[in-house]
């Protein structure tokens, strides 16, 4: 039976242990991780093998097996994964502001840890050493509930990366893994509220829902992206059509995908034919309003909920509007606050959407497909957060960690 | 009936009406809501009458009625608290990052308003103007819901400040109050996370705690203080005994007043007798463990229990320690992140508390109720965060605030 409470008391542990480690050791450590995954690779891919025989055996679909199943250059992947974090600067301890006050307090805001972080993810046993490399390097202990289906190969991993970090004189306590499969663990691990500073969801539209509904533990949402691309009336319409390509078909299962275009009505004509030819080349499925039927007749109907769904997939919506305006306010309706996109010659136009669009990540004339954390160059992510609170669109490392003031005197009492 | 989808949709319109509108605007309304607060003082007075008679029928004690009451003065200060807020610098808009990327990609990380912020709170009716003046000033709509007790107060406050903005030219979308005095409209209220983008409730302990336990938009949790301060075997002791005097007796009702103290064995003959000296003139009740008592034999024992209490009262816990690193276990263990102290004179001692002490604040040799807003710089203060998610400390206007990321690009894709 899983002690939470233990747990929690372990990762306190943990995180005192990590804020006391140098940027070295952290990074020799994740060296060392990187260097035991590749040297157990054998142990991994025969855990990962026995859970893939149960997911088999229980009918699990192509693509979830897909992202469950290990091999070789997965494995190495992940190693790779950890030098390259190992390889970025270390934020922690960073003097963010500094300032004197007339009393002479001398007051310095300094990037701390966040402490403890839990991460709920599902079958994508990758996900196990990219969540704790990043927590591990912004000086976090972290415990993980990843999805059953890949108990096995998630025992493997945390088992190695564990014994990388004993190896480096480090405790296992900054890395635990929840194997109980049982979900009134999983809601209760929600509520460990006095151990756990911040708890990230990874993965479907309904996992997030049940982690914001049930956790008292403060939450960043990540990942729905209903990116919408708007083609302004004085856009470059070859550079449009191109845009629009690569965000919906370069790599359609992605948050920052595009879902949903919005066209300016005095374009339609020139457009819409240009752009359903290149789609065609990948078969997307065309749904929009009447105008844009009157254009391209086999397009098929677009119903109210298409304008407000992730689609994932080789389907695009299309909604047509006569002013800048009306797109925004379309968009601002619909879009999750992820990735939306402008294209225009017209410098006024971007601007006034690039204002007025509420959404983490706002483009004028590039595609959607930018917004992740190694684009942005932050070397690394843990997602891409779709609130406000905190942290807005791709979270690298310093997003993980919090401040603290550290105020010195020599007397000062308040009158 | 309350319906609180409409009032939504009603904060979403005001925020669009928000992210328009120029600092000047917006500090013309606040002088215009600060004069007409004192134009219409006496509606305000007349309305606050009525609560106070209703809280005296139902037997509201003292202290919560000197709370509920307003004056001319109290009402002056509102005004007045509107007119600082006026004062500030607008940061909304700030670039806070710019950068390129290898592609030509240009980012920029712009501050923008949170959006919609609910605010839940007892029965302090000059909570209503304050709350309001910060949030607008940070260009956020706000739904407020106050405690029943003040309704009428309330009502006539936010009525004279949406007329205000109203004379100015702005939509009363962006201050709405919640006038239902059913709980389950408030517990409806938390759960309203498709308009509201933050929930800060500002109050006791068990507000705050039934609003983490049952809102599903995110939180910032605030005000809980259980403050420390440690003397160390090398403190000035005449300064020690000052700062605690400070800390314990200028205010005792407030977050930043010290709880408890922890005190190095070896200085506890030099030093309790003259503490207590000075903490007698305000009869402050000391609850210590058995090595406090050798020395001061009229202490009371203190229980286990006494070492969580935020005691808001003339009572301060005592507890002994041998080493630093056992103040800092003892102060980790039992503080609320808020704010705690150190006082020494050796810099070694001193730079390991305040790196390992996991809190909001931590002093060297100065008073715990230096935690606020104003005698930060800020200006202003929407409250003191304990948590770590967002912000920490003391929350002004840019605490208020989140932001996005634009990005200019000329036709980039991802390859």
């Amino acid at each position: 039976m899983t002690n939470l409470n233990e747990m929690g008391e372990r990762a306190s542990h943990g995180k005192r242990v990590l804020s006391r480690l140098p940027a070295e050791e952290k990074n020799r450590a994740l060296d060392m991780a990187a260097k035991r995954l590749l040297d157990h690779k054998e142990e991994i891919l025969s855990a990962n093998g026995k859970d893939m025989e149960s997911a088999r055996n229980r009918g699990m679909s192509q693509g979830l097996q897909d992202r469950l199943k290990l091999s070789e250059d997965r494995i190495a992947a992940m190693a790779q994964g950890l030098r390259q974090i190992a390889a970025l600067p270390d934020c922690v301890g960073e003097v963010m502001e500094e300032f004197e006050r007339p009393n002479g307090l001398k007051i310095a805001k300094i990037r701390v840890p966040m402490g403890v972080i839990g991460i709920i993810y599902e079958a994508r046993p990758n996900v196990t050493a990219d969540a704790f490399g990043l927590c591990f390097k912004a000086g976090n202990a972290v415990i993980l509930k990843g999805g059953s289906d890949a108990l096995e190969s998630n025992k493997a991993i945390v088992q190695v990366l564990c014994e990388a970090l004993e190896e480096c004189g480090i405790s296992g306590d900054v890395l635990q893994l929840i194997t109980d499969v049982d979900r009134k663990v999983t809601v209760e691990f929600m509520r460990l509220k006095k151990y756990v500073d911040l708890l990230i969801p990874r993965g479907s539209a309904g996992l997030i829902r049940s982690v914001v509904e049930n956790s008292t533990i403060p939450v960043i949402e990540t990942g729905t992206g209903n990116c919408h691309i708007y083609v302004d009336k004085e856009a470059n319409l070859d550079m449009a059509a191109n845009i629009i390509y690569n965000a919906k078909t370069q790599r359609i299962g992605v948050c920052n995908a595009c879902e949903s275009l919005v066209i300016h009505k005095e374009i339609r004509e020139a457009f819409l034919p240009k752009l359903k030819e290149i789609l065609d080349s990948h078969k997307v499925e065309l749904r929009g309003d009447e105008e844009i039927r009157e254009v391209l007749p086999d397009c098929v109907p677009a119903m109210e909920e298409d304008y407000g769904t992730e689609y994932l997939d080789y389907i695009l919506s299309l909604k047509t509007v006569g002013t800048v305006e009306e797109a925004i306010a379309h968009i601002n309706k619909y879009n999750t606050m992820h990735s939306d996109c402008i294209v225009t010659d017209n410098p006024q136009t971007a601007e006034k959407f690039l204002k007025e669009i509420d959404s983490a990540c706002v483009y004028w004339n590039a595609s959607t497909r930018f917004t992740d954390g190694f684009e942005f160059g932050f070397g690394a992510e843990i997602g891409i957060s779709t609130q406000k609170l905190h942290a807005r669109g791709p979270m690298g490392l310093k997003e993980l960690t919090s401040y603290k003031y550290v105020i010195y005197g020599n007397g000062q009492v308040r009158t």
